[in-house]
């Protein structure tokens, strides 16, 4: 199992409802893949949306958000935190 | 107070140890400009490392992170989160 921190960009304007219907839909059917999504923090001005996951690969965190229309625009690995 | 997500880059190759070092140092002279660094998270294959704050404004993040030699490539605010 790996952590992961993905990005969204383009997301100018999501309301906190969004957000939290867009993370809901995700932990809907994040067993499918193994993957839970913990947190995920919105910055309306510039459209940046950071979500922190663990599963078992990048590629599977990405489906599960392809399923549920907001596909990562990056997603990083990040074995080491503080 | 804010909630921000400050992204630095070109850390390729970070440490467990260097991130620890780096985190000990913000935390302490955080409070020097009312700033809390609550987690951090690094990816040292990509070199990309992002930290959670909270404070009175970005730029009182920075001035933390500057004064320990390692500013901020981009700070959001991320007023929304679930």
């Amino acid at each position: 199992m790996g952590t992961y921190m993905d990005v969204h960009h383009n997301m100018v304007g999501i309301t906190g409802d969004q957000l939290k219907e867009a993370h809901a839909a995700d932990l809907a059917i994040e067993k499918d893949e193994g993957v839970h999504f913990q947190r995920a923090w919105a910055d309306p001005a510039s459209g940046t949306v950071y979500c922190l996951s663990t599963g078992p690969s990048a590629e599977a965190v990405q489906r599960i958000h392809e399923r549920t229309g907001h596909a990562a625009d990056e997603i990083h690995e990040v074995p080491l935190s503080v």
